[in-house]
Protein backbone atom coordinates (compact mmCIF):
# COMPACT_ATOMS: atom_id res chain seq x y z
CA UNK A 1 0.00 0.00 0.00
CA UNK A 2 1.02 3.56 -0.61
CA UNK A 3 -0.57 4.86 2.46
CA UNK A 4 0.15 8.50 2.91
CA UNK A 5 2.62 9.06 0.14
CA UNK A 6 1.76 12.34 -2.00
CA UNK A 7 1.62 11.99 -5.48
CA UNK A 8 1.00 15.22 -8.31
CA UNK A 9 0.05 14.30 -11.22
CA UNK A 10 0.08 16.18 -14.43
CA UNK A 11 -1.43 16.03 -17.67
CA UNK A 12 -1.41 13.11 -19.86
CA UNK A 13 -4.14 11.34 -21.73
CA UNK A 14 -6.22 8.39 -21.13
CA UNK A 15 -3.05 6.56 -20.05
CA UNK A 16 -3.44 8.80 -17.30
CA UNK A 17 -6.53 7.41 -15.73
CA UNK A 18 -5.32 4.15 -15.08
CA UNK A 19 -2.54 5.52 -13.24
CA UNK A 20 -4.79 7.51 -10.86
CA UNK A 21 -7.29 4.33 -10.36
CA UNK A 22 -4.46 2.34 -9.72
CA UNK A 23 -2.51 4.78 -7.32
CA UNK A 24 -5.93 5.82 -5.46
CA UNK A 25 -6.85 2.09 -4.69
CA UNK A 26 -2.96 1.94 -3.27
CA UNK A 27 -4.31 4.57 -0.51
CA UNK A 28 -1.93 7.37 -1.85
CA UNK A 29 -2.68 11.33 -1.98
CA UNK A 30 -3.10 11.34 -5.44
CA UNK A 31 -3.62 15.19 -6.40
CA UNK A 32 -4.18 15.87 -10.59
CA UNK A 33 -4.26 18.82 -12.71
CA UNK A 34 -4.72 19.50 -16.34
CA UNK A 35 -8.38 16.51 -16.38
CA UNK A 36 -10.39 19.61 -15.82
CA UNK A 37 -12.25 18.85 -19.24
CA UNK A 38 -12.94 15.07 -18.04
CA UNK A 39 -16.81 14.36 -17.57
CA UNK A 40 -16.61 11.07 -15.72
CA UNK A 41 -15.15 11.56 -11.53
CA UNK A 42 -11.97 10.54 -10.53
CA UNK A 43 -12.84 8.65 -7.47
CA UNK A 44 -10.50 9.16 -5.04
CA UNK A 45 -7.97 11.81 -6.35
CA UNK A 46 -8.12 15.58 -5.96
CA UNK A 47 -8.66 18.00 -8.95
CA UNK A 48 -6.82 21.30 -8.60
CA UNK A 49 -5.40 24.23 -10.52
CA UNK A 50 -2.28 24.02 -11.39
CA UNK A 51 -0.23 26.23 -8.82
CA UNK A 52 3.33 26.56 -7.43
CA UNK A 53 1.97 25.47 -3.96
CA UNK A 54 0.91 22.02 -5.29
CA UNK A 55 4.76 20.89 -5.59
CA UNK A 56 5.54 21.25 -1.28
CA UNK A 57 5.51 18.12 -0.29
CA UNK A 58 5.25 15.63 -3.38
CA UNK A 59 7.17 12.23 -2.94
CA UNK A 60 6.54 11.71 -6.71
CA UNK A 61 5.84 13.92 -9.20
CA UNK A 62 4.28 12.26 -12.47
CA UNK A 63 4.25 13.81 -15.96
CA UNK A 64 3.03 12.25 -19.37
CA UNK A 65 4.25 9.87 -21.83
CA UNK A 66 6.21 12.52 -23.46
CA UNK A 67 7.18 14.86 -20.16
CA UNK A 68 7.21 18.42 -21.15
CA UNK A 69 7.81 19.80 -24.73
CA UNK A 70 11.07 21.59 -25.53
CA UNK A 71 9.06 24.59 -23.57
CA UNK A 72 8.62 23.15 -20.74
CA UNK A 73 4.56 22.72 -21.62
CA UNK A 74 3.03 19.34 -20.36
CA UNK A 75 0.56 18.05 -22.80
CA UNK A 76 -3.12 17.58 -21.60
CA UNK A 77 -5.62 16.18 -23.68
CA UNK A 78 -8.27 16.57 -20.71
CA UNK A 79 -7.45 20.93 -20.22
CA UNK A 80 -7.62 23.65 -22.72
CA UNK A 81 -5.82 25.43 -19.97
CA UNK A 82 -1.75 25.60 -20.01
CA UNK A 83 0.67 24.04 -18.06
CA UNK A 84 4.28 24.86 -18.09
CA UNK A 85 6.79 23.11 -15.71
CA UNK A 86 9.58 26.02 -14.55
CA UNK A 87 12.53 26.09 -12.44
CA UNK A 88 10.27 27.97 -9.54
CA UNK A 89 7.70 24.61 -9.66
CA UNK A 90 10.67 22.03 -9.30
CA UNK A 91 12.49 24.34 -6.95
CA UNK A 92 9.56 23.45 -4.06
CA UNK A 93 9.94 19.70 -4.49
CA UNK A 94 10.89 17.86 -1.65
CA UNK A 95 14.78 16.49 -2.76
CA UNK A 96 13.86 12.97 -2.03
CA UNK A 97 11.23 13.60 -4.88
CA UNK A 98 11.01 11.17 -7.68
CA UNK A 99 9.92 12.80 -11.39
CA UNK A 100 8.46 10.31 -13.26
CA UNK A 101 7.47 10.40 -17.61
CA UNK A 102 7.97 8.26 -20.02
CA UNK A 103 10.61 9.54 -22.41
CA UNK A 104 12.08 13.32 -21.43
CA UNK A 105 12.98 15.64 -23.81
CA UNK A 106 16.39 17.94 -23.00
CA UNK A 107 14.09 20.59 -21.16
CA UNK A 108 12.94 18.41 -18.54
CA UNK A 109 16.39 16.28 -17.84
CA UNK A 110 18.36 19.78 -17.22
CA UNK A 111 15.46 21.20 -14.98
CA UNK A 112 15.51 18.24 -12.98
CA UNK A 113 19.24 18.21 -12.65
CA UNK A 114 19.52 21.98 -12.00
CA UNK A 115 17.26 20.78 -8.80
CA UNK A 116 19.09 17.91 -7.66
CA UNK A 117 15.93 15.59 -8.24
CA UNK A 118 15.61 11.91 -10.03
CA UNK A 119 14.41 11.83 -12.91
CA UNK A 120 13.04 8.18 -13.91
CA UNK A 121 11.86 7.64 -17.64
CA UNK A 122 9.41 4.54 -17.73
CA UNK A 123 9.85 3.68 -21.10
CA UNK A 124 13.84 3.75 -21.54
CA UNK A 125 13.43 0.25 -18.90
CA UNK A 126 13.17 -3.57 -20.24
CA UNK A 127 10.34 -4.63 -19.01
CA UNK A 128 8.14 -1.74 -20.00
CA UNK A 129 9.27 -1.65 -23.42
CA UNK A 130 8.63 -5.17 -23.47
CA UNK A 131 5.09 -5.08 -22.01
CA UNK A 132 4.35 -2.04 -24.78
CA UNK A 133 5.78 -3.75 -27.51
CA UNK A 134 2.40 -6.03 -27.30
CA UNK A 135 0.21 -3.50 -28.41
CA UNK A 136 2.23 -2.14 -30.09
CA UNK A 137 2.51 -5.14 -32.31
CA UNK A 138 -1.28 -5.27 -32.06
CA UNK A 139 -1.06 -1.64 -34.14
CA UNK A 140 1.08 -2.83 -36.66
CA UNK A 141 -0.57 -6.27 -37.47
CA UNK A 142 -3.95 -3.69 -37.76
CA UNK A 143 -2.29 -1.05 -40.35
CA UNK A 144 -0.38 -4.22 -42.17
CA UNK A 145 -4.11 -5.63 -42.34
CA UNK A 146 -5.60 -2.12 -43.48
CA UNK A 147 -3.04 -1.33 -45.95
CA UNK A 148 -2.74 -4.37 -47.78
CA UNK A 149 -4.94 -6.50 -50.12
CA UNK A 150 -3.30 -9.68 -48.86
CA UNK A 151 -3.54 -11.76 -45.60
CA UNK A 152 -0.87 -11.69 -43.10
CA UNK A 153 -1.38 -15.51 -43.06
CA UNK A 154 1.26 -16.69 -46.05
CA UNK A 155 2.49 -13.25 -46.52
CA UNK A 156 6.66 -12.49 -46.92
CA UNK A 157 7.07 -10.44 -44.00
CA UNK A 158 10.04 -9.23 -42.42
CA UNK A 159 11.38 -7.71 -38.90
CA UNK A 160 14.20 -5.67 -39.04
CA UNK A 161 15.96 -5.78 -35.33
CA UNK A 162 15.33 -8.53 -32.56
CA UNK A 163 15.06 -6.31 -29.72
CA UNK A 164 12.39 -5.76 -27.36
CA UNK A 165 9.80 -4.43 -30.09
CA UNK A 166 11.38 -6.97 -32.45
CA UNK A 167 11.06 -9.94 -30.83
CA UNK A 168 7.33 -9.30 -30.38
CA UNK A 169 6.46 -8.47 -33.37
CA UNK A 170 7.85 -11.48 -35.25
CA UNK A 171 6.26 -13.66 -32.70
CA UNK A 172 3.00 -12.04 -33.68
CA UNK A 173 3.50 -11.97 -37.01
CA UNK A 174 4.09 -15.65 -37.07
CA UNK A 175 1.08 -16.47 -34.66
CA UNK A 176 -0.95 -15.31 -37.39
CA UNK A 177 0.69 -17.60 -40.35
CA UNK A 178 3.19 -15.17 -41.86
CA UNK A 179 6.64 -16.62 -43.38
CA UNK A 180 9.01 -14.33 -41.14
CA UNK A 181 12.39 -13.31 -42.16
CA UNK A 182 14.83 -11.33 -39.73
CA UNK A 183 17.27 -9.25 -39.46
CA UNK A 184 19.79 -9.21 -36.47
CA UNK A 185 23.46 -7.62 -35.96
CA UNK A 186 24.36 -10.03 -33.47
CA UNK A 187 24.84 -14.18 -33.46
CA UNK A 188 22.61 -14.79 -30.04
CA UNK A 189 19.68 -13.30 -32.00
CA UNK A 190 20.30 -15.54 -34.88
CA UNK A 191 20.24 -18.30 -32.44
CA UNK A 192 17.25 -17.56 -31.03
CA UNK A 193 15.28 -16.17 -34.18
CA UNK A 194 16.58 -20.00 -35.83
CA UNK A 195 14.96 -21.55 -32.49
CA UNK A 196 12.12 -19.73 -32.74
CA UNK A 197 10.93 -20.87 -35.97
CA UNK A 198 11.86 -17.66 -38.04
CA UNK A 199 14.59 -17.46 -40.98
CA UNK A 200 17.56 -15.17 -39.93
CA UNK A 201 19.80 -12.97 -41.83
CA UNK A 202 22.53 -10.34 -40.69
CA UNK A 203 21.85 -7.14 -41.24
CA UNK A 204 24.61 -6.59 -43.44
CA UNK A 205 23.19 -8.71 -45.99
CA UNK A 206 19.58 -6.89 -45.92
CA UNK A 207 19.58 -5.83 -49.77
CA UNK A 208 20.30 -9.47 -50.61
CA UNK A 209 17.05 -10.81 -48.62
CA UNK A 210 14.10 -7.91 -49.68
CA UNK A 211 13.25 -8.76 -53.28
CA UNK A 212 9.65 -10.92 -52.07
CA UNK A 213 8.91 -9.16 -49.15
CA UNK A 214 5.26 -8.30 -48.84
CA UNK A 215 5.54 -6.49 -45.03
CA UNK A 216 8.07 -4.54 -43.74
CA UNK A 217 8.29 -3.89 -40.05
CA UNK A 218 11.19 -1.76 -38.59
CA UNK A 219 12.42 -1.35 -34.97
CA UNK A 220 15.86 0.18 -35.72
CA UNK A 221 15.88 3.91 -35.26
CA UNK A 222 18.66 4.78 -37.68
CA UNK A 223 18.72 5.07 -40.96
CA UNK A 224 18.64 1.36 -42.48
CA UNK A 225 15.73 1.32 -44.68
CA UNK A 226 17.45 3.57 -47.42
CA UNK A 227 17.18 4.13 -51.09
CA UNK A 228 18.64 1.47 -52.00
CA UNK A 229 16.84 -1.27 -50.10
CA UNK A 230 13.54 0.31 -51.35
CA UNK A 231 14.54 0.08 -54.72
CA UNK A 232 15.28 -3.92 -54.26
CA UNK A 233 11.84 -4.11 -52.44
CA UNK A 234 8.62 -5.24 -54.58
CA UNK A 235 6.13 -2.94 -55.39
CA UNK A 236 3.63 -4.29 -53.36
CA UNK A 237 5.93 -4.13 -50.26
CA UNK A 238 4.16 -2.27 -47.07
CA UNK A 239 6.92 -0.75 -44.77
CA UNK A 240 5.79 -0.08 -41.53
CA UNK A 241 8.49 1.64 -39.36
CA UNK A 242 8.13 1.39 -35.42
CA UNK A 243 11.33 3.00 -34.41
CA UNK A 244 11.34 6.22 -32.48
CA UNK A 245 10.43 9.69 -34.75
CA UNK A 246 12.11 9.89 -37.36
CA UNK A 247 11.92 6.17 -38.04
CA UNK A 248 15.10 4.60 -40.32
CA UNK A 249 13.29 4.74 -43.54
CA UNK A 250 13.97 7.25 -46.52
CA UNK A 251 10.36 7.80 -46.51
CA UNK A 252 11.10 10.60 -49.36
CA UNK A 253 12.50 7.71 -51.37
CA UNK A 254 9.63 5.38 -50.66
CA UNK A 255 6.55 7.98 -51.73
CA UNK A 256 8.81 8.76 -54.91
CA UNK A 257 9.14 4.83 -56.00
CA UNK A 258 5.56 4.30 -55.24
CA UNK A 259 6.32 2.04 -52.23
CA UNK A 260 3.87 2.74 -49.46
CA UNK A 261 5.65 3.66 -45.83
CA UNK A 262 3.96 4.01 -42.60
CA UNK A 263 5.77 5.40 -39.85
CA UNK A 264 3.88 4.20 -36.54
CA UNK A 265 5.31 5.84 -33.72
CA UNK A 266 3.26 5.79 -30.00
CA UNK A 267 0.86 2.79 -31.05
CA UNK A 268 0.07 2.12 -27.45
CA UNK A 269 -1.33 5.01 -26.70
CA UNK A 270 -3.61 4.56 -29.33
CA UNK A 271 -4.89 1.32 -29.77
CA UNK A 272 -4.74 0.43 -26.30
CA UNK A 273 -4.74 3.08 -23.87
CA UNK A 274 -6.01 0.99 -21.48
CA UNK A 275 -3.31 -1.32 -21.72
CA UNK A 276 -0.70 0.86 -22.17
CA UNK A 277 -2.06 2.67 -18.94
CA UNK A 278 -1.69 -0.46 -16.92
CA UNK A 279 1.39 -1.02 -17.94
CA UNK A 280 2.61 2.56 -16.81
CA UNK A 281 0.76 1.74 -13.52
CA UNK A 282 2.06 -1.20 -12.39
CA UNK A 283 5.31 -0.49 -12.94
CA UNK A 284 4.81 3.23 -11.01
CA UNK A 285 2.90 1.96 -8.70
CA UNK A 286 5.68 -0.46 -7.79
CA UNK A 287 8.80 1.53 -8.40
CA UNK A 288 6.83 3.91 -5.97
CA UNK A 289 6.22 1.27 -3.04
CA UNK A 290 9.92 0.48 -3.21
CA UNK A 291 11.06 4.12 -2.91
CA UNK A 292 8.61 4.52 -0.17
CA UNK A 293 9.83 1.31 1.89
CA UNK A 294 13.82 2.26 1.31
CA UNK A 295 12.97 6.18 2.30
CA UNK A 296 11.18 4.10 5.35
CA UNK A 297 14.22 2.01 6.32
CA UNK A 298 16.51 5.26 5.46
CA UNK A 299 18.69 3.57 3.21
CA UNK B 1 -4.09 -25.97 -69.10
CA UNK B 2 -7.04 -24.60 -69.93
CA UNK B 3 -6.36 -24.47 -73.89
CA UNK B 4 -10.00 -23.60 -75.66
CA UNK B 5 -11.94 -23.59 -72.78
CA UNK B 6 -14.86 -20.92 -73.43
CA UNK B 7 -15.05 -19.11 -69.83
CA UNK B 8 -17.70 -15.93 -69.27
CA UNK B 9 -17.06 -13.72 -66.46
CA UNK B 10 -19.73 -10.54 -65.44
CA UNK B 11 -19.03 -8.38 -62.83
CA UNK B 12 -17.73 -8.40 -59.77
CA UNK B 13 -14.88 -6.84 -57.59
CA UNK B 14 -11.25 -6.38 -57.59
CA UNK B 15 -11.46 -10.50 -56.28
CA UNK B 16 -12.71 -11.05 -60.03
CA UNK B 17 -9.36 -9.31 -61.32
CA UNK B 18 -7.34 -12.43 -59.87
CA UNK B 19 -9.71 -14.88 -61.31
CA UNK B 20 -9.43 -13.34 -64.57
CA UNK B 21 -5.36 -13.47 -64.52
CA UNK B 22 -5.38 -17.19 -63.78
CA UNK B 23 -7.50 -17.94 -66.11
CA UNK B 24 -5.86 -16.62 -69.03
CA UNK B 25 -2.58 -17.78 -67.72
CA UNK B 26 -3.79 -21.25 -68.21
CA UNK B 27 -4.85 -20.33 -71.33
CA UNK B 28 -8.92 -20.14 -71.60
CA UNK B 29 -10.27 -18.17 -73.76
CA UNK B 30 -12.03 -15.43 -70.89
CA UNK B 31 -14.59 -12.78 -72.28
CA UNK B 32 -15.65 -10.29 -69.42
CA UNK B 33 -18.28 -7.66 -68.85
CA UNK B 34 -18.77 -5.44 -66.74
CA UNK B 35 -15.05 -3.95 -66.49
CA UNK B 36 -15.64 -1.06 -68.43
CA UNK B 37 -14.96 1.27 -65.90
CA UNK B 38 -11.46 0.20 -65.07
CA UNK B 39 -8.15 1.79 -66.00
CA UNK B 40 -5.65 -0.77 -66.30
CA UNK B 41 -5.84 -3.15 -69.08
CA UNK B 42 -6.62 -7.07 -68.61
CA UNK B 43 -3.82 -8.82 -70.66
CA UNK B 44 -5.61 -12.09 -72.54
CA UNK B 45 -8.91 -11.41 -71.59
CA UNK B 46 -11.49 -9.80 -74.45
CA UNK B 47 -13.68 -6.93 -72.85
CA UNK B 48 -17.58 -7.13 -74.33
CA UNK B 49 -20.68 -5.32 -73.90
CA UNK B 50 -23.33 -7.32 -71.91
CA UNK B 51 -25.22 -9.15 -75.15
CA UNK B 52 -27.10 -12.27 -75.53
CA UNK B 53 -24.61 -13.89 -77.89
CA UNK B 54 -22.02 -13.80 -75.29
CA UNK B 55 -23.77 -17.03 -74.08
CA UNK B 56 -22.94 -18.55 -77.27
CA UNK B 57 -20.88 -21.60 -76.82
CA UNK B 58 -20.05 -21.06 -73.03
CA UNK B 59 -18.23 -23.22 -71.06
CA UNK B 60 -18.31 -21.96 -67.84
CA UNK B 61 -20.33 -18.86 -66.49
CA UNK B 62 -18.46 -16.86 -63.59
CA UNK B 63 -20.85 -14.80 -61.56
CA UNK B 64 -19.55 -12.40 -58.63
CA UNK B 65 -19.43 -13.63 -54.83
CA UNK B 66 -23.30 -12.88 -54.52
CA UNK B 67 -24.29 -14.40 -58.08
CA UNK B 68 -27.05 -11.78 -58.89
CA UNK B 69 -30.04 -10.11 -56.63
CA UNK B 70 -33.47 -10.92 -56.15
CA UNK B 71 -34.77 -9.12 -59.53
CA UNK B 72 -31.28 -10.92 -61.97
CA UNK B 73 -28.90 -7.55 -61.59
CA UNK B 74 -25.22 -8.52 -61.32
CA UNK B 75 -23.07 -6.36 -58.80
CA UNK B 76 -19.93 -4.74 -60.83
CA UNK B 77 -18.09 -2.42 -58.91
CA UNK B 78 -16.50 -1.56 -62.13
CA UNK B 79 -18.59 -0.35 -64.60
CA UNK B 80 -21.84 1.54 -63.93
CA UNK B 81 -23.60 0.19 -66.59
CA UNK B 82 -26.76 -2.38 -65.38
CA UNK B 83 -26.27 -6.29 -66.48
CA UNK B 84 -29.40 -8.40 -65.65
CA UNK B 85 -28.97 -12.05 -66.19
CA UNK B 86 -32.18 -13.61 -67.34
CA UNK B 87 -33.89 -16.33 -68.79
CA UNK B 88 -33.32 -15.47 -72.47
CA UNK B 89 -29.27 -15.49 -71.57
CA UNK B 90 -29.10 -18.70 -69.71
CA UNK B 91 -31.17 -20.57 -72.38
CA UNK B 92 -28.44 -19.81 -75.03
CA UNK B 93 -25.58 -21.47 -72.45
CA UNK B 94 -24.89 -25.08 -73.47
CA UNK B 95 -26.31 -27.73 -71.22
CA UNK B 96 -22.86 -28.73 -70.14
CA UNK B 97 -22.20 -25.40 -69.08
CA UNK B 98 -21.73 -24.68 -65.77
CA UNK B 99 -22.94 -21.80 -63.46
CA UNK B 100 -20.19 -20.52 -60.76
CA UNK B 101 -21.05 -17.83 -57.85
CA UNK B 102 -19.85 -17.38 -54.15
CA UNK B 103 -23.27 -18.32 -52.41
CA UNK B 104 -26.84 -17.80 -55.19
CA UNK B 105 -29.98 -16.41 -54.03
CA UNK B 106 -33.55 -18.06 -54.65
CA UNK B 107 -33.14 -16.04 -58.58
CA UNK B 108 -30.24 -17.15 -59.44
CA UNK B 109 -31.23 -20.85 -58.06
CA UNK B 110 -34.55 -20.82 -60.18
CA UNK B 111 -32.90 -19.34 -63.38
CA UNK B 112 -30.03 -22.08 -63.59
CA UNK B 113 -33.02 -25.06 -62.59
CA UNK B 114 -35.54 -24.10 -65.56
CA UNK B 115 -32.95 -24.03 -67.91
CA UNK B 116 -31.09 -27.35 -66.26
CA UNK B 117 -27.80 -25.62 -65.71
CA UNK B 118 -25.28 -27.14 -62.99
CA UNK B 119 -24.96 -24.02 -60.07
CA UNK B 120 -21.70 -24.68 -58.34
CA UNK B 121 -22.02 -22.25 -54.82
CA UNK B 122 -18.10 -21.77 -53.72
CA UNK B 123 -18.41 -20.52 -50.90
CA UNK B 124 -20.73 -23.82 -49.91
CA UNK B 125 -17.35 -26.30 -50.41
CA UNK B 126 -15.62 -26.59 -47.19
CA UNK B 127 -12.40 -25.91 -48.66
CA UNK B 128 -13.65 -22.30 -49.67
CA UNK B 129 -14.74 -21.51 -46.62
CA UNK B 130 -11.43 -22.70 -44.47
CA UNK B 131 -9.17 -20.88 -46.99
CA UNK B 132 -11.58 -18.14 -46.57
CA UNK B 133 -11.94 -18.29 -42.77
CA UNK B 134 -7.99 -16.84 -42.81
CA UNK B 135 -8.93 -12.89 -44.13
CA UNK B 136 -12.51 -13.30 -42.31
CA UNK B 137 -10.32 -13.75 -38.97
CA UNK B 138 -7.72 -11.01 -39.57
CA UNK B 139 -10.30 -8.48 -40.50
CA UNK B 140 -12.45 -9.89 -37.09
CA UNK B 141 -8.98 -8.67 -35.35
CA UNK B 142 -8.28 -5.64 -37.01
CA UNK B 143 -11.85 -4.88 -35.96
CA UNK B 144 -10.94 -6.25 -32.12
CA UNK B 145 -8.13 -4.10 -32.52
CA UNK B 146 -9.91 -0.43 -33.45
CA UNK B 147 -12.42 -1.35 -30.87
CA UNK B 148 -11.46 -1.94 -27.87
CA UNK B 149 -8.68 -0.38 -25.49
CA UNK B 150 -6.85 -3.16 -24.47
CA UNK B 151 -4.66 -5.28 -26.30
CA UNK B 152 -6.08 -8.81 -27.66
CA UNK B 153 -2.85 -10.54 -25.67
CA UNK B 154 -4.01 -10.72 -22.05
CA UNK B 155 -7.83 -10.19 -23.05
CA UNK B 156 -10.41 -13.28 -22.45
CA UNK B 157 -12.41 -13.91 -25.31
CA UNK B 158 -14.63 -16.04 -26.55
CA UNK B 159 -15.74 -18.04 -30.13
CA UNK B 160 -19.21 -19.56 -30.67
CA UNK B 161 -18.95 -22.49 -33.14
CA UNK B 162 -15.79 -24.44 -33.84
CA UNK B 163 -16.22 -24.83 -37.76
CA UNK B 164 -14.27 -23.77 -40.79
CA UNK B 165 -14.42 -20.02 -39.10
CA UNK B 166 -14.75 -20.48 -35.38
CA UNK B 167 -11.68 -22.82 -35.32
CA UNK B 168 -9.31 -19.98 -37.49
CA UNK B 169 -10.81 -17.59 -35.28
CA UNK B 170 -9.82 -19.47 -32.00
CA UNK B 171 -6.51 -19.98 -33.45
CA UNK B 172 -5.54 -16.75 -34.34
CA UNK B 173 -6.48 -15.30 -31.21
CA UNK B 174 -4.50 -17.56 -29.08
CA UNK B 175 -1.48 -16.86 -31.52
CA UNK B 176 -1.59 -13.03 -30.35
CA UNK B 177 -1.92 -14.53 -26.83
CA UNK B 178 -5.61 -14.20 -25.73
CA UNK B 179 -7.23 -16.78 -23.32
CA UNK B 180 -9.71 -18.00 -25.31
CA UNK B 181 -12.97 -20.06 -24.42
CA UNK B 182 -14.99 -21.92 -26.96
CA UNK B 183 -18.35 -22.64 -27.16
CA UNK B 184 -19.49 -25.58 -28.74
CA UNK B 185 -22.18 -28.43 -29.38
CA UNK B 186 -20.32 -31.33 -30.49
CA UNK B 187 -18.03 -33.74 -27.87
CA UNK B 188 -15.81 -33.82 -30.51
CA UNK B 189 -15.58 -30.39 -30.76
CA UNK B 190 -14.78 -30.12 -27.15
CA UNK B 191 -12.04 -32.42 -27.49
CA UNK B 192 -10.68 -30.74 -30.11
CA UNK B 193 -10.87 -27.44 -28.38
CA UNK B 194 -9.45 -28.65 -25.35
CA UNK B 195 -6.09 -30.52 -27.11
CA UNK B 196 -5.51 -27.00 -29.29
CA UNK B 197 -4.96 -25.55 -25.74
CA UNK B 198 -8.39 -23.35 -25.60
CA UNK B 199 -11.14 -23.76 -23.11
CA UNK B 200 -14.05 -25.58 -24.58
CA UNK B 201 -17.73 -25.21 -23.24
CA UNK B 202 -21.35 -26.47 -24.36
CA UNK B 203 -23.28 -23.95 -25.61
CA UNK B 204 -25.83 -25.05 -23.19
CA UNK B 205 -23.64 -22.76 -20.41
CA UNK B 206 -23.25 -19.98 -22.73
CA UNK B 207 -24.70 -17.71 -20.06
CA UNK B 208 -22.63 -19.19 -16.91
CA UNK B 209 -19.22 -18.36 -19.33
CA UNK B 210 -19.75 -14.85 -20.45
CA UNK B 211 -19.52 -12.60 -17.75
CA UNK B 212 -15.87 -12.15 -17.70
CA UNK B 213 -15.58 -12.05 -21.50
CA UNK B 214 -13.77 -8.50 -23.08
CA UNK B 215 -14.32 -9.99 -26.89
CA UNK B 216 -17.04 -11.99 -28.16
CA UNK B 217 -16.76 -13.43 -32.02
CA UNK B 218 -20.02 -15.55 -32.94
CA UNK B 219 -19.94 -17.55 -35.92
CA UNK B 220 -23.32 -19.46 -35.55
CA UNK B 221 -25.75 -18.03 -38.01
CA UNK B 222 -28.88 -18.09 -35.70
CA UNK B 223 -30.37 -16.12 -32.81
CA UNK B 224 -27.55 -17.15 -30.15
CA UNK B 225 -25.77 -14.05 -28.47
CA UNK B 226 -29.47 -13.30 -27.17
CA UNK B 227 -30.63 -10.33 -25.01
CA UNK B 228 -30.09 -12.60 -21.90
CA UNK B 229 -26.56 -13.38 -23.17
CA UNK B 230 -25.62 -9.96 -23.40
CA UNK B 231 -27.47 -8.40 -20.10
CA UNK B 232 -24.86 -10.82 -18.98
CA UNK B 233 -21.83 -9.28 -20.56
CA UNK B 234 -19.45 -7.04 -18.96
CA UNK B 235 -20.42 -3.67 -20.22
CA UNK B 236 -17.01 -3.17 -21.87
CA UNK B 237 -17.84 -6.37 -23.97
CA UNK B 238 -17.61 -6.14 -27.72
CA UNK B 239 -19.25 -8.43 -29.86
CA UNK B 240 -18.04 -9.13 -33.41
CA UNK B 241 -20.59 -10.98 -35.33
CA UNK B 242 -18.90 -13.14 -38.01
CA UNK B 243 -22.25 -15.18 -39.60
CA UNK B 244 -23.94 -14.82 -42.35
CA UNK B 245 -26.39 -11.62 -42.35
CA UNK B 246 -28.26 -11.37 -40.17
CA UNK B 247 -25.71 -12.59 -38.04
CA UNK B 248 -26.99 -14.44 -34.52
CA UNK B 249 -27.23 -11.53 -32.19
CA UNK B 250 -29.61 -9.15 -30.76
CA UNK B 251 -28.06 -5.77 -32.06
CA UNK B 252 -31.14 -4.07 -30.99
CA UNK B 253 -30.40 -5.09 -27.18
CA UNK B 254 -26.59 -4.61 -27.80
CA UNK B 255 -27.28 -0.94 -28.18
CA UNK B 256 -29.74 -0.47 -25.64
CA UNK B 257 -27.49 -1.71 -22.93
CA UNK B 258 -24.46 0.48 -24.51
CA UNK B 259 -22.27 -2.65 -25.19
CA UNK B 260 -20.84 -2.53 -28.60
CA UNK B 261 -22.46 -4.91 -31.53
CA UNK B 262 -20.67 -5.15 -34.88
CA UNK B 263 -22.18 -7.63 -38.07
CA UNK B 264 -19.35 -8.18 -39.98
CA UNK B 265 -20.00 -10.50 -43.00
CA UNK B 266 -17.87 -10.06 -46.62
CA UNK B 267 -14.24 -9.91 -44.52
CA UNK B 268 -12.70 -11.47 -47.20
CA UNK B 269 -13.05 -8.98 -50.22
CA UNK B 270 -12.94 -6.15 -47.97
CA UNK B 271 -9.77 -6.45 -46.05
CA UNK B 272 -7.84 -9.14 -48.40
CA UNK B 273 -9.38 -8.98 -51.88
CA UNK B 274 -6.15 -10.29 -53.29
CA UNK B 275 -6.16 -13.30 -50.97
CA UNK B 276 -10.15 -13.48 -51.57
CA UNK B 277 -9.43 -13.99 -55.45
CA UNK B 278 -6.88 -16.10 -54.96
CA UNK B 279 -8.83 -18.46 -52.99
CA UNK B 280 -11.68 -18.02 -55.64
CA UNK B 281 -8.90 -18.24 -58.94
CA UNK B 282 -7.66 -21.30 -57.20
CA UNK B 283 -10.63 -23.29 -56.75
CA UNK B 284 -12.31 -22.33 -60.06
CA UNK B 285 -9.36 -22.83 -62.02
CA UNK B 286 -9.03 -26.79 -60.54
CA UNK B 287 -12.99 -27.11 -60.68
CA UNK B 288 -12.91 -26.01 -64.89
CA UNK B 289 -10.12 -28.20 -65.20
CA UNK B 290 -12.00 -31.47 -63.64
CA UNK B 291 -14.94 -30.61 -65.56
CA UNK B 292 -13.10 -30.39 -69.14
CA UNK B 293 -11.11 -33.75 -68.14
CA UNK B 294 -14.69 -35.00 -67.48
CA UNK B 295 -15.80 -34.19 -70.99
CA UNK B 296 -12.84 -34.81 -72.83
CA UNK B 297 -13.31 -38.05 -71.55
CA UNK B 298 -16.42 -38.46 -71.95
CA UNK B 299 -18.07 -39.05 -68.98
Amino acid sequence: MLTGVQVLLLGGDARQLEVIRRLTELDAVVTISGFDGLHSPLDGAVQADFEEQLFDGVDALLLPAVGTDEHGYVHAVFSNRKMQLTDSHLARLPKHCKVFTGMAKPYLHQLCKQNGLDLIELFERDDVAIYNSIPTAEGALMMAIQNTDITIHGSDSMVLGFGRTGFTMARSLHGLGSKVKVGVRRSEHFARAAEMGFEPFYISSLQQNVSNIDLLFNTIPTMIVTAQIIANLPSRAVIIDLASKPGGTDFRFAEKRGVKALLAPGLPGIVAPKTAGRIMADCLSQLILEETIKRGNGI
